[in-house]
């Protein structure tokens, strides 16, 4: 399986580990990475995982996503609610993508229980920590196949 | 392991497979369940799977879950929209609890955006069809081991 | 003909007579049973006529008719303007349904104005007491021959 | 019975048959008058059948059915939804009223769920295209030989 | 004083004395014509007093007014609570505009409490039958006196 | 005519003709208070004119009243929008009540558009400064002569 | 007093004293059950308690009670906010009904603060724990006694 | 027990018996008083009881509970609704507070279905007329013999 | 190109240059209807131009569209955010409908925010006083040509 | 500078110090109105400082400022949420006005996120206990000296 | 005519052509680029056309604008109905700014109705793919000529 | 004190003293951070002061004071009302932060009223122009004198 699978990760979510652990876990998101990466070796796929504050920079890596992915996890931390563009850019790609988070956001404030991201998803795993990211990849590998994309 | 996990559903998916496919697919609620439970005998875990119509029936099966199951797996249909009792139900229990759908509930009409199953559950887990419940139970058994619950 | 025709009435409708008649007016729901049979009868067609004051109940019904009705009318009382789960019941039917009422449902409280039952249904009566039932029969009877359905 | 039964119909069902049938059917304004029209005779009734598009036009033929008809029957169109006019115009009226659709309002946008028409209505009939008004003929005579109006 | 004052009247208000007298009393619309008239003749001023139930027509006569009087009193009944072409129509006019009702609208419905036309007026007299237009016909002639409009 | 009429003034309106006269006019309370004494004189009525500053203060009045007063004209300034106690005390009257105010209020912040105080009153009348007290006048006086109160 | 008081309970009720102490207290249901009829037997009355998670079967237990039972105490739990239903079932018997609550619901989530059982009911008393019950049956012995009913 | 209980009694109470007794009964507050001191005086306990129309002295009242009152029972009238400074005079105290209305305020308009006094109470009682105050002295000992305060 | 096009004015744009030119500008609609049928002769277009205060009459002028014109042009005026029957009426049309108004309306009241007349258009223009209409011609002509429309 | 500066403390602010420390800090209302005024003194100006939980008190206060003040700080308490009035009262002085707040508002309930204060204020300091009134101090005298006002 | 206007687009617009051509056209934004600086030169002016994903890079371009650009075309994509900071940068400038929309964001979702941008500027033209931004071109240069700015 | 304050200065805030001044006066950045600059100096603090219209910036600078810096002062702009981004980096800091504007909000469009930087803040301080900042610093340097932080 030639091409990679995109992980975006939004606002803030560069603090992992440090930032609200009682919320968030204490793991970082560069152990995230690693977890996954490997998880992805297993599977043979590859893994490009990227993390921005700007939610410019996130679209322009969806758009690049578009030719050169062949599926988007993403968990978009606060854009989750507040951006349409990134809704936008997500149904511009002809991709599947997941939606993760690291909490139950339904469990949170109200703001939180909207999703923009949702509208263009094809499925959304939330309030594992990090391991929302692993079912995230199993759930993209099996969807791959069922669908027999590559 | 030896308490098995409960997986409970609701209203409606008994006739799955046969009811609107373009939004539920086409697996049934009986090959669900086969392929849930023997990805539960590989991980050496057993599993309760029942479905009933009623929303009493529901909430007495998770009130014997308090005693005799290791966590909860629901998927509650359309009362997850309207059953504030069944939240207090999975509220009682001092169990992992696992929310579970087939469709992306965020794409179709406004009133199955709100979950009160969502405001008892550690995390969710939406759209991946009959796939959902194996990353449900992946999730159940990492959440248990990480907990060391038993 | 050879399937019957299911009507379905929900909560409080077994009451009819006594409770507030003012209301609802003075026929029992065994005096509508018999003239809507009366008037089937006369159509050449049969009638299956039930009533419980529970919604898993009321589902399963439905749930049967699937194979064994030629139609539903169906008079879902309270349930009317709170239960997705039988909205998504009848929405599993490959059968014309028609939703009927006592009362004219848009003259009481605001909360009985919305009705998830009419987002499933052909089409709804409502506001002449148990004549109600005969115009729905009359209905159905018309949009199965319209659609020749049998 | 002298006095005949007043139906008025509301802005465009002048283009009934013409105008997006896959909502409305291919029956024309004309072919539903003289349906209800033979149907009248048969049960001894007359029948007035009127159609505008002008609200004040509508309101001066409920002014003048006070003295002149037995009933109304209408379908206000669009202006079911956005005029408190008629319905005042309705309640001067101490006539029967019944509201007629041709489609079931409740699966059409949300501006079209409320209905100022019902809080002036006897009853309500809609969802069975031009069948509608023969279902509220009958519903009509019925309750004029209840109440024993003439 | 050679400019006349403009009385227009809404949709149902010809039935004045017929309708609904426990809301709005027995006294017809002539009558108030009448009593108006008289009043307006002793402090030397001309009335202008109409009727319609179409707001087409009510819009000219305002426009109408524009040149022609010196004041318009307005009882636009229904379309008090939907018409902002009647708003936009006496915001066109450089004259007092004074907004009478029978029934004080706000002790009824809901959608009685806002008014279009209030958004128009100098003042607004409600509550008083009749002799709403009476004390309306006081006030727009202080005004004019006040003013020193003429 | 042995009873007076209380006429109850509430907060601010004790600096008519310096506050904000832009929206209010600059004529004086004590201006208004001559102005309705003289008129009421004339008609061989009395008038009992007082302003507070304090919602419990107009509520003891407004008690005072129920044996006292003949009628009640008041303008409760701010409290019209947010007093629910002082509506309940004026309910417990037994006396036609009406409300007054300077300015026309639906011109207004949206938060000045409802009126607890109009829910409670037979008519209102708003907009013509401090005329508007003299033709509440002339209404309460129209109103007691019509019911033969007194 | 020949007919018993029917005490209804409905959903989680069953696992009081075991459920969220910190809320609803350690008391488990068997021992209001028992302090209740205790306060019964001396008031010479007969207490029928009973409990169930189903919608559907408390409203037959209502529907009973019209002929066999003097008064009704309900704590209806989740349902209270969710079940038009039982209200209708509440409204059909001629009895009176009294609510009660464990906890004050008011400081709790927003969705727990209107309440349908309410608007059927005589009168309410919530946040004395297995308390309330104690008052409840006071309350319908004194109002009782008031009017004479039995 | 030496500190007395404080009940405060808000607007338009002090009309009791008087003021529209189809909603509050024809009991006088001198006759609730009297009833409530002798079932204090039998409990042992005393009674300081006190009405105001006016908000800022039942702050005042509170405040002075403070130090010398072993609890409150308070009805605080219209307040009820649209009081933040009530609500957050009683939160400063460290007293069981118990809420009460005469009339069951769920029936009556929506702007009383909210309340801040309930959101400073231990447990709220209404419904019952005069007999709500002896009901909420019962649970207050009951709460202070619980909870061992003196 | 045989068929006119044809331009449809609202309520109130008879008075155009007379009423608030700070809002619409000092043109009339003649000056408006001879620039736009300038440029349309200059294209080899014909216009047929309408001005009607009547919502029914509007509706109409739309029927008489669906065969003699190619192509509406529509300014509803205050009717834009009120009419659902014209609406309907322009859907009924199988033709282009460009909406213009002459102001901006997202700067004005909130209830002109939104546009039912949109809900039924290809296109929108506004905020350039008559210039809008020319732009609407334009955009029409364009579109017709796109579209091998006549 | 001869004219005081008014600070006005509204409902439960005497009691600082003592209540809900955890929200409002342990600084008594005496201790920080002795910081201010030795902060005023420093500075030239004199502080009449006043607290009540008479909201009709503090709106004299506020109509006495209007001669006697150079500009007012005011800590409404709660009844900055509800109060049109005092609003009303600032907006009558021609006078610099400072909003207070002890805590945070907009980390509190939703209630308190609204003022009616701030609609007639110049500037706003809350969060930072009694210190914020010396800010509002330096505020004030900057603002004074900024425009010359004496 | 020295000074460009400056053309903004806004998130995704980069991919047009590629992206839902069934909404958006299959038209790209080199291919709109090319057409309108051809309109552009024909009517000597210039165009400084750009695009960015990134809302402050938008800001950046606009406050450029102020010294260098005679004008603003503005398609903010999906910023144009979240973003204030956008709508804040436009009012900044004191140029005409015009916003244009491929398609007619009104009959897409509701939160694409409401549109920050429409605040700040001087017209909008929506619906009609690459060629709304030669009418805005037009309407801009028509605008500049009319109010002789340059 | 070894470590800055950091103040970050949001969208369209470089543009100060050049944009609508009536709002925001004529000061420009420069100027109040030389005033800010020299007031921190006086305290023997040192201030980091920053702007930029890019929220992905903003975000960025304020994780880097979660190591570097003592304090945050932060001016939003129009990042105020919608990013909730923003409002999570700020949480993430273990340091006082302190809201400004430079404008009252409250007094300016309802979008504006609402505010997630307040929900991260310690406090908050608006409405005196460039003031607003150097009471902001005088009130973190309190802060931070209070809680001993360095």
């Amino acid at each position: 399986m030639a091409k990679p699978i995109l992980i975006v990760n939004g606002p803030n979510l560069n603090l992992l580990g440090t930032r609200e652990p009682q919320i968030y876990g204490s793991q970082t998101l560069n152990g995230i990475e690693a977890s996954v990466k490997g998880r992805a070796r297993d599977a043979g796929m590859k893994v490009d995982f990227r993390q921005s504050n700007n939610e410019g920079q996130m679209i322009d890596w969806i758009h690049g996503a578009r030719e050169k992915a062949c599926g988007i996890i993403i968990n978009a931390g606060a854009y989750t609610h507040t951006s349409v563009a990134l809704m936008d850019a997500l149904l511009t790609c002809n991709l599947p993508v997941i939606e993760v988070h690291l909490s139950n956001t339904h469990r949170r404030e109200n703001f939180r229980h909207e999703s923009y991201i949702a509208k263009a998803s094809t499925g959304s795993i939330s309030g594992f920590g990090g391991f929302s990211y692993e079912l995230a990849l199993d759930a993209l590998i099996y969807y791959l196949n069922e669908n027999e994309i590559n």
